[in-house]
């Protein structure tokens, strides 16, 4: 194995979902992964601290792009808008593969260990947003409430979009959920 | 130790919140608690699982009073006004005691693991919520979207009740949360 591996990364995200999916979370091992990508499981263990990672490493650019986009609204946007604003750079991100979005949820789903850890990032990202609108000014219970809100839409928007065809966008499922929220309560 | 042990269950859960503030939670032993509660340790193990059983032996009856007042909404309830009266029925519960309700939610805040729990267990309230909004012929996504609004309000509202005063009521703020909520978004 030569010490260049273009976009090992890539490969090693993409074969651990393939597995995690065939065998299951728990039965797939990083030497499984490892070979799937074609290289070693020490390459896996250079950007993965564990089999977990895999699925979770992308949280830390979320809360960025997310705290970023807060930072970046307007500074007369409602903090309903400036919410949208943070869940449009999420989704964005998140919406550019559908296909790993469809598996790594799948993969979650069945396996109440990893669901914890999917809620726990949510929570902590709800908690971000809310610290993020404290800081452009909003008062409490308003940015708890604009945050903690968002937060359960986006995860309702987030498990239609991941369960419909590749391409409808995850912004515009957004859009509409936040629409019928509105229309809800 | 006589057999014959009136509200051990009681004198268990208050002997138990009080060591785990003053010990912390992981500190505080089972036979710490008894002792303070006048009990012996197997009569703990009577009532709870584990120490941790103490803080959320009370998800059971909160799940069940949710569904039942989603079941006995009357039949022309909008959406929101079953959640609202389930979400009731579960703040008349908790409100009962807000000085448990306040300890309670110290040593869950203190402890990371705790925190999951809480986050787990209302995670399947809203689960919860949402399929007995199904039942009652609501559709998607219009039964999870206010079943997880509800419970983001219901968290905020909760927030801010047990950090209040002890005279104030939770169904009260719940209502001030749901209203600023509404505006909003």
């Amino acid at each position: 194995m030569g010490r260049w591996e273009p976009d090992a990364v890539g490969r090693l995200r993409a074969a651990a979902v393939d597995l995690y999916v065939e065998k299951g979370f728990d039965q797939a091992t990083v030497t499984d992964i490892a070979e799937r990508a074609g290289v070693t499981p020490r390459t896996f263990f250079r950007y993965f601290a564990d089999k977990r990672e895999v699925l979770f490493s992308g949280s830390v650019d979320l809360q960025k792009a997310v705290v970023t986009a807060l930072e970046e609204a307007p500074e007369t946007a409602t903090p309903y808008e400036a919410v949208w604003a943070a869940l449009e750079a999420a989704s964005t991100m998140i919406g550019q593969n559908h296909d790993w979005s469809r598996m790594r949820n799948e993969i979650i789903m069945a396996n109440a260990e990893l669901q914890e850890r999917e809620l726990i990032k949510l929570a902590a990202l709800a908690a971000a947003m809310a610290e993020g609108l404290r800081v452009r000014g909003v008062k409490e219970p308003d940015a708890s409430l604009t945050a903690e809100v968002g937060i359960a839409v986006f995860r309702v928007a987030f498990g239609r979009w991941v369960a419909g065809p590749a391409n409808r966008k995850l912004t515009r499922t957004m859009r509409q959920c936040f629409d019928r929220a509105r229309a809800l309560i």
